[in-house]
């Protein structure tokens, strides 16, 4: 499998394959919920198991033309479609978890439920998310944007290892990671830039593999800009070749990746990571198309 | 005066006013800073002072048309030459710094001496930026990417009046400054999170004046973008309209800046603030572009 260097070839390499994954979507009874289904049900992406309310997801369905990869679980109340759904996931009979119309918060509570929720004990659980920015060369998957405000080592170590498992399974071989800040130079004054020099040196040591680059701290033009990041002469590896960034918190990644799908042009794909399948959370303020990309990303990752 | 809404409207003010700024740079002996100032001096924006080796400076001036209003004044040794230079701005020569090729902490230490230096007595010095968007239609004044690294709530207030008086001379009114976050959701767990609350509270009782708007948390979509910020039905009097943003902490303001010069065609300037006069501190990795912005930003502000 040649690397996805975009949205489009993730779409295309989804569509090439012959599987669909089986998504269970919680309480899918508002028109955006069953639009981005089933835009992934139309594309031969996924078979959609829609939990809630029969009677308004069935009106919702009415002229849609691949029912026959549809099936509906009626469930009135939303919270009890979440456990629903979630079981689901749990006990095998779907791949991947999608949140419908129901708060962020009440999914998330059944997703950690000790009984049959879907975080191990003891596993870090964070967000995952791909921007696909025109001007760049690749896909830049990064992390965390929305769930760990300010990770600690052992927290960045995990979701750094999901990351390089996320590009792997992207089909980059050997996944460049930038351990990012405002500037090459550690500050021993910043909190965090002890962690980046131990985690470089733990990669040095081998303990994320062979099939991996760490370095950092570096800023985003070392990262991502070979031009801009070239100027400075910083001897790295990773030179405008970055496949996943870390942030050095969740409000520098939410910044970086709102900007650019302001005013870049950028498409961006998200899930949950650290939970045994993959679980999308979309909030309304979302795009269409990003709804639709984080479901092949789940698609693919499950 | 109308409000400046791009650099372009930036330069052309500055044209069309019939005063030049008197600029004191510090060692200007590579071609970058003599690119940069004999721009701003070409298009009768400014008056240099070129503080240096005469003989390197005067070689590289050879066959510039505008030399008339070019000045050197021969200085052998770098940090000398900061001296003088900073010493011209401190006692009215100048009405700013620039800084040549000679190292940031070199030229700092000098502004910075308790003497003849250039911040007077607990102040507050901070790095205000201006991004030029494309996708934008108004400039974007944001605090700070480069020097505090996660400013206190006094460092904010401060932070935020120079924001404010930079705007106002740029002819925005009533700027709105927009207190950025990940989320509108003020989360109490976030150390920054009851400054901005306070900050808020503040500018409510008339603290801040009348002449401006402060608003915040808010993510960079409810400040930036209407389309967007609007879906979530979050009711701020900035939505879509911020003219100043106030960053969580530099490493967001870096990020963010630096995705957009990349790859959203942003131009970039910035200044030292909180000095008695503006301190430009062009990097070599800066544009050519943004250098001479960053001069048209000082000689505005100066």
């Amino acid at each position: 499998m040649s690397a996805i260097k975009s949205f489009k070839e993730l779409s295309d390499h989804l569509k090439s394959q012959s599987i669909r994954k089986k998504m269970a979507v919680a309480n899918p009874v508002d028109d955006h919920s069953i639009e981005a289904v089933m835009h992934a049900v139309d594309e031969g992406i996924v078979e959609a198991y829609l939990v809630g309310d029969a009677d308004i997801i069935n009106k919702k369905l009415e002229g849609q033309k691949n029912i026959a990869f549809t099936h509906v679980i009626d469930v009135k109340d939303p919270q009890e479609a979440c456990v629903e759904a979630v079981k689901m996931v749990k006990f095998g009979k779907c791949d991947f978890l999608m949140k419908g119309l129901v708060n962020t918060d009440v999914i998330l509570r059944v997703v950690l439920n000790k009984e049959f929720g879907l975080l191990p004990k003891g596993r870090v659980m964070t967000y995952c998310s791909i921007l696909n920015i025109p001007g760049y060369h690749k896909l830049a998957i990064f992390t965390d944007p929305a769930v760990i405000p300010a990770p600690s080592k052992e927290q960045r170590i995990e979701m750094i290892k999901y990351a390089i498992s996320t590009a792997q399974r992207f089909g980059i071989e050997k996944p460049n990671v930038a351990l990012l800040h405002a500037t090459e130079k550690p500050n021993p004054k910043i909190a965090f830039m002890q962690d980046y020099v131990d985690i470089v040196e733990m990669w040095k040591n081998g303990e994320f593999g062979k099939d991996c680059v760490i370095d950092g701290p570096m800023d985003v033009f070392i990262a991502m800009d070979k031009e801009r990041g070239g100027i400075k002469n910083v001897p790295s590896p990773i030179l405008g070749e970055a496949d996943v960034l870390m942030f050095p918190d969740f409000q520098s990644a939410n910044c970086f990746y709102k900007g650019l799908v302001s005013f870049g042009g950028a498409g961006m794909a998200g899930m949950l990571q650290g939970t045994e399948k993959p679980v999308v959370l979309n909030s309304r303020s979302d795009s269409a198309e990003c709804k639709f990309y984080s479901i092949c990303m789940a698609a693919l990752l499950a």
